[in-house]
């Protein structure tokens, strides 16, 4: 039976998987440092195994006997995201994937050199070479789905997700932020005038701080038999679902970006913990793409953990584990701080979006060719004094040498940033609809209840539906930028 | 070119290997306890996919084919040592092995479960099981390899090891150690009527003893660039040559089991660090079988750890990170503190090896069919009374129910313990003659010499020669019970 030969192959590759996860992990927190050679060289022959016995041709028949069987509902909907896989992972000739690593690999290498000197001119001949691949790779991927080229690549990230839904909402989205920004920076003003802001007391030893990130990612929900809180230079959430280890950073002299961080990963980390098990060895088994996966930790970081009512709860704890009293207003003055800057990693979650929105509308141009990659210094820095008024026509490296992205072929995943918040305002404004009381659950630090609406409606749902549909199914409307436009006008509309 | 195909297969089964080692150490150590069922199924997928590679039919074919090419004699070596390996590893028959595996894993379960409660009755017909498969297992080893039934499970741990050397030799140090033993008590004793016994104050915080086995462990060599220190349940030394991860368990009352366990795990992590990294996915790159393996560990813990010597330069180390001021006379009443007892585990480097002996003993008759399981309670006894005056015949989870290597079928194991010992001995005592101040360097605590010899004459040796080539090539002199029990009197003798 050709079902059960995608089971055993799913239980192979989640094999793989699973130790290229925990190694990838292990990697960033406990490894010695002069293991890095042999650890990447282990890690890629994994990767090589794990793909050749992906997408090697027997397997494709296997779907196909698979799609004439006698199976139940699930297991076809099983054998269909099997094929989603197939398809994606042997849309493009091998000759060509290699060609490809080898150029995304210089021109990232590159870029970490060169980024911190600025140097535009070095740079460009590298990412010129990954652009043309990238634009080869939409339109060989863009024939095989029947997709435009652009979407083929939203497609890898977000399944579903294309530019004539996608569009529309970013552009309504931009028309209102490129007023708002202004507008929330006014009120800001007006607000520090009344009551300066009062500096954090700088004093925060690391141990405290990770008992206090502790006790918060348990309150809202983090499985600790199921996970782990760590160390290391960049955050993230990795791990398998039956190990999920979330990474944070501490600076002894403030304690709010490590505490929102951990927060943000643990929005991940929920995602995985409470992914159906009975489907962990399946394609279908895994979190539905990078937007409803972002959506999942924004939620536990902006509308969870940046709300008023979470902090009625979360100020003692705070004063516990830090001997530290705050106020609500003075914690909020912080924790909702709003600045136009030139960095998108460093931006808060009204300006976030223009960032996006920016390079969304670049790559487009640059994967259709309406834009080369020597024209991108000006096109920035004219899109950057647009929407935020801010230039960086001298500061290619806050421009587009900014993000690794790019270097990485990584086209069509920027949108899934600025989609994700999106996602979770309306998946909020639902909340708020069917669970009244829901904040004043939170000032009482109950989460169970939030908790149990985006696990019926998100996280048991895995890869079962695309992400409109999915979007759609837990909000009961599609993709509707008003919820996060009203979000941030009640939020920082004073 | 063959040789071309066994490099690669090398190179994947060096990717498998660093996972499950990597894997293995994190569960110990860094996993999630909810993660293990899921690791588990991982781990055993992936060793079944290195298995299924390391001993296809084709591999076989390449070895004979790479036997004719024209290869540099390094090659040549490697070429010998896949072939060593192929042939051990497919010198049982799969239907075998599974029904093996079944066997043994669930005699490992009920050994757990039974001998809390001391049930002999209870264990003895899963562990009849184990043995009937261990003496069918000898027996096609034996076929295939032209070996007596328990040489050819002793090779499996020890290449070259053989019964017709190791016995008289282990004869010898049982007649030795039968007399020793009774008067290195009284000379303890003696000396514990004149000097008592200066108990240890009960007071090591956990970070205090984690940075004095740091400063110890790298003083004696250990690299830590390229390996670690943890906490797990069980010490062990864990990880790859480039990220050997050791481990050990604190308590606070005592200090030195810690200690002397980080320096036990520190000389199994000096032989993995300087293997030769350019034969690193070869077989011929690996240690070299468990005796020699033990004698590297046993070196670091009992010729340098326990050497008085070692104590000049060591005490002040331990007054500056614990704050405690030992002189050299009361910290070696510790360190060579002799006892008689029924647990092999427990027990010092003058008793340990009738424990060892009393086991291959039996073990040997287990195999030949000589003796039963169901009579091994008396045998045991009989043996523990005639060599260490003690019973067990009320106590059967201290005696044959004591360890889990019979019940997991690791017969022809136990040698290598004492054979490490013994081997330690004996370049301890070549090392005295060509490096005769080697113990006012310890006390100056320096460690190049001694590390240089042994890098020399073992570690980047890997598996170039059998056990018994290697002793003699490192040493000199074929095994000679000479050197240890000339050891056991200098430094017990009194």
């Amino acid at each position: 039976m050709s079902f059960r030969k995608l089971d055993e192959l799913g239980h192979r590759l989640a094999a793989l998987e699973h130790a290229l996860a925990i190694l990838g992990a292990d990697e960033a927190t406990h490894m010695a440092p002069g293991g890095g050679e042999a650890r990447a060289e282990a890690m890629s022959a994994l990767a090589g195994m794990a793909h050749r016995q992906a997408s090697a041709p027997e397997i494709g028949d296997w779907i196909s006997a698979a799609e004439t069987e006698d199976l139940n509902p699930e297991q076809q909907t099983a054998v269909a995201e099997f094929r989603r896989h197939y398809v994606n992972l042997t849309a493009l000739p091998t000759e060509f994937v290699e060609r490809q690593t080898r150029t995304r690999m210089r021109c990232e290498q590159l870029w970490r050199d060169l980024r911190a000197k600025g140097d535009w001119a070095g740079f460009l001949p590298a990412l010129e070479g990954v652009i043309e691949l990238a634009r080869e790779e939409a339109s060989l991927r863009a024939g095989v789905l029947g997709l435009s080229p652009y979407d083929a690549l939203m497609e890898q990230f977000d399944p579903g997700n294309r530019v004539a839904d996608i569009a529309p909402v970013f552009a309504e989205l931009k028309a209102f932020l490129v007023d708002f920004v202004p507008k929330a920076l006014e009120v800001q003003e007006r607000r520090r005038e009344k009551h300066p802001l009062r500096p954090l007391s700088g004093n925060y030893p690391i141990e405290r701080q990770r008992e206090l990130g502790l006790a918060m990612m348990t309150a809202v929900g983090f499985d600790l038999t199921r996970g782990s809180l760590s160390v290391s230079h960049h955050p993230f959430c990795g791990g398998v679902p039956t190990d999920v280890r979330i990474t944070t950073r501490y600076r002894t002299t403030e304690f709010l970006s490590s505490l929102m961080g951990i927060l943000h990963e643990t929005g991940h980390a929920l995602y995985e913990q409470n992914l159906p098990r009975q489907w962990a060895h399946w394609p279908l088994g895994k979190a539905r793409g990078m937007a409803m996966h972002e959506s999942q930790s924004l939620f536990v970081e902006k509308q969870i953990g940046r709300n008023p009512a979470f902090w009625e709860w979360a100020l003692p704890v705070v004063e516990k584990h830090l001997g530290e009293a705050w106020s609500k207003d003075e914690i909020l003055a912080h924790v909702h701080h709003v600045e136009r800057g030139l960095i998108r990693v460093d931006a808060d979650e009204v300006t976030y979006p223009l960032h996006v929105i920016l390079r969304f509308e670049l790559e487009q141009d640059l994967i259709s060719g309406a834009l080369e990659a020597r024209d991108l210094p000006e096109a920035w820095d004219q899109k950057m004094r647009d929407y935020l008024g801010l230039s960086t026509i001298d500061a290619p490296q806050d421009g587009p040498m900014q993000d690794v992205h790019w270097p990485s072929a990584a086209f069509g995943y920027f949108p899934s940033y600025t989609l994700g918040a999106m996602i979770a305002a309306q998946q909020w404004a639902a909340i708020e609809k069917e669970i009244p009381d829901v904040e004043a659950q939170f000032a009482k630090g109950q989460f169970d209840a939030v908790n149990a609406w985006r696990n019926d409606r998100v996280w048991s749902q895995a890869s079962l539906w695309s992400t409109p549909e999915l979007i759609e199914r837990a909000t009961g409307e599609p993709l509707n930028a008003a919820h996060f436009t009203a979000h941030l006008e009640a939020r920082y509309g004073g």
